[in-house]
């Protein structure tokens, strides 16, 4: 939205300030935070649906809660519960991000345990999201084979804000004709230092390795 | 972004008034202004690019011009032009759609003849974009099948705002695991009267019925 700049100012005071009251809350019991962002349909649920497991059967990982944002519906939600995921839904009712003030809500319904990880989906944009900390540890972005080749050129801010990019459905590049080196070389500009990791969100291929580099962050590598 | 329901309607009715004066200007010369909207990599710059040579084809269809929007880079206006298209660039640095007043600004750059085609290719976004006009007869949604079968019942406002949504990569369906009478049941709900084309654009199928639904609507069909 084009806002004059001391509005937009005021706006993302105000909501860093509640995010970094969130974060302390939430680190000091140990809860490991992840923002995770991406265009609508890259496979950021894919992605949670991959990870849990994986969170469940590492007796020292912790337990794991979900919080996934939607414009509108819960499907997202649903599916994960019937994966026996602990999901709780935002739905922002046309708001094109998640914000501090929406977690700070939910947050007061759910039962996080100490040491759990928490995942919170955002919106499906490309745009917006990045603009807002939420009080997470760190971004994740997702972008998919079929959007195409060019996105960190066209959306740097968010590859540049996120501490690592997943890269799905490239079991589909040749029919969609992405460009994987173009793709890299696009990241690397934005994102000079931070990891890249294929995922197939089909198949769960490349989820224990984006885990494991999770697991290294979470114990302060 | 979050803000206060005045600022917001604020925002709304001084770009609503922008842009009811630029489609007035544009409607009196016979100028025929296309919103193409949708998520990041779905196929609208390849749209314009399959309906470009149909336009140059039919005598009576008129000039073609295109404006491109994107948060950062001139990827898509590069790719047009050498297509022999006539494409303008708006970068805007940022924002997550384009508006009334970016449209007037590059309007003043370009050289529109009477009775042209103007295609303005929105931000890749499938929320923010849909609430605001900026001078179109008609707004376009383009979907992806890479996308998913739910964007419908995710974000109702785009589809239901659209007077056609047309549908992209149908031919990795399969391989993707797009539910396509999913889609279209949500479709359905949200926009009961608007057609649905199928577009495939790497073969340019199906643009021919896009083409001649768009010159029947021009026509006053």
């Amino acid at each position: 939205m084009a806002l004059t700049i001391p509005i937009k100012r005021a706006i993302y005071e105000a909501n860093d300030a509640k995010a970094a009251a969130i974060h302390a809350r939430l680190a000091a019991r140990g809860v490991f935070t992840v923002n995770i962002l991406g265009s609508p349909g890259v496979g950021k649920t894919s992605l949670i649906s991959r990870l849990a497991p994986l969170i469940a059967a590492s007796p020292a990982a912790g337990p794991l809660r979900v919080i996934e944002g939607d414009v509108a519906s819960d499907l997202d939600t649903q599916a994960l519960r019937a994966l026996g995921v602990e999901a709780y839904q935002i739905e922002t009712g046309g708001d094109c991000h998640l914000n501090a003030a929406m977690i700070e809500g939910i947050l007061g319904k759910m039962e996080i345990p100490d040491n759990s990880w928490l995942f919170i989906e955002n919106i499906g944009n490309l745009v917006c999201p990045a603009e807002f900390v939420i009080g997470e540890d760190l971004k994740l972005v997702v972008a998919s084979a079929a959007e195409g080749s060019d996105k960190p050129y066209k959306y740097p801010t968010v590859f540049a804000k996120s501490a690592a990019c997943v890269l799905t459905k490239t079991d589909i590049a040749e029919a969609v004709g992405f460009d994987e080196e173009f793709f890299r070389k696009g990241y690397r500009a934005v994102a000079p230092e931070a990891p890249l990791f294929v995922l197939n969100g089909r198949t769960g291929e490349g989820a224990q390795a984006l885990f494991g580099w999770m697991l290294g962050i979470r114990a302060g590598g």
